[in-house]
């Protein structure tokens, strides 16, 4: 079964995930939630310490059942990465290798591409308390190190195991870095609706004399009108703002009279 | 105590992350950790559910103990978030306001930007059976939502102030994508050493006849050249695979006499 395999319904043909001796059930069922939230589900256990399968791994997983319920067991590495072509090893640690060491954001973009090309991509990661032994290191065609805090770089395995997937999936494709969020039941309003406001909006203000300096009149309105154009409104905004504004007026006059 | 606070040795200046009423103090403790492993170090929590200090988080931290020293206790998220100049609010569900949303990416250029002009920002992260209230979304400039597999995109606590971390981290200045590690004793190969390792492999092909045939001889040395030139070796390499050819000469000869 390999990481591009398509006959099996619901893989992601994404890298497979290959946990190496995993010595804490939760931690498997934390690197199963993070792989399911990026949207990888082959997940591949070299010997975990306390067996397979495991309640509390699933007590972690918090509803991503199905990529254990999916996961392989292996008796070595070796048996676990026979079928990839592509092998990658995560560490926080310099190994003093002859070996390529990238970035999860590197690796994810050559991920894209052998995956695209149907080449079988793994990722290794090593227990929790000393991570991979060399010779497994050695296994890989390129080193992941993400670029941490030097100081603390060691992360929990779930937490590694998300920050090389999430970078997986930015790579996927084009995601709007910054987008207005917006009820579907609005729009955003025109500029013919935002000059509706400005005017209404300054007609009170000449009548209150809020704008009574005929001199810094003009300075004024332009600020207001560059403030309230920053919120970027809705046609919907800009009718309630038009009822506040004309609200605060029937209110003064019905208060005060004036 | 704002986030750029510098009057307190060792904080990052980075923006301070906000848990709103923590549910789980191991939570808490891996928000520390992933917060440390991204060089975050101001904790604010409002409220947690089983009360602080808490045994549990800092058995959880991992070593990230000085985040949990120095976290802070509020009352109130207004309380929490009073003397910064920026907030986001983290979610992953859609909250059906006129609001900004923003990727981790692309809030994290913004912070930078804002943390350089000596401007406080904050990040808001809720409990975590239900996230933030509509309310408390409410109090930021904008949204944070990472973008995870849609049909399951709640991450752990922790794994969300990770990606938030992570990306703030990474904004914060150009990262190698891609360094060969290479062992301090040794230095890539120069063209000339490749190069002699090159004749000296081709006249050894050449004597045992691998390479007699004169036709296809160019095609077949162009073709080991690349194959060799792609691994990209170092000095030390290159003379150990000049010692291997010799060897496997040597040996065939002692061994078959040829």
């Amino acid at each position: 079964m390999s990481g591009t395999d398509s006959s099996r319904p619901g893989l992601s043909g994404g890298p497979a995930v290959v946990l190496v001796r995993p010595q804490l059930p939760e931690n498997i069922g934390m690197v199963a939630r993070a792989m399911l939230n990026c949207g990888l589900t082959e997940l591949r256990l070299v010997r975990p310490r306390e067996g397979w399968p495991n309640d509390r791994a699933v007590a972690a997983a918090s509803g991503a059942d199905r990529v254990l319920d999916d996961a392989r067991l292996f008796a070595s590495v070796g048996d676990a990465i026979g079928d990839l072509a592509h092998l990658y090893a995560t560490t926080a640690r310099p190994r003093y290798m002859t070996k390529r060491v990238l970035t999860p954001r590197a690796a994810a973009a050559e991920l894209r591409r052998y995956v695209a090309a149907g080449e079988a991509c793994g990722l290794l990661f090593g227990p929790e308390a000393m991570g991979l032994d060399n010779d497994e290191v050695a296994l890989a065609d390129a080193i992941i190190s993400a670029p941490l805090n030097p100081a603390f770089s060691s992360l929990n395995l779930g937490m590694a195991v998300l920050l090389v997937g999430y970078e997986w999936l930015c790579a996927g494709g084009p995601t709007p870095p910054d987008v207005l969020a917006m009820p579907e039941q609005t729009r955003p309003a025109s500029k013919a609706e935002l000059a509706g406001l400005y005017s209404h909006l300054e007609a009170e203000l000449d009548a209150c004399g809020f704008l009574r300096n005929l001199q810094s009149r003009p300075s004024m309105v332009r600020n207001l009108r560059n403030l309230l154009g920053r919120a970027h409104m809705t046609e919907q905004e800009v009718r309630t703002l038009r009822g506040v504004i004309t609200c605060l007026v029937e209110g003064r006059g019905a208060r005060r009279g004036c």
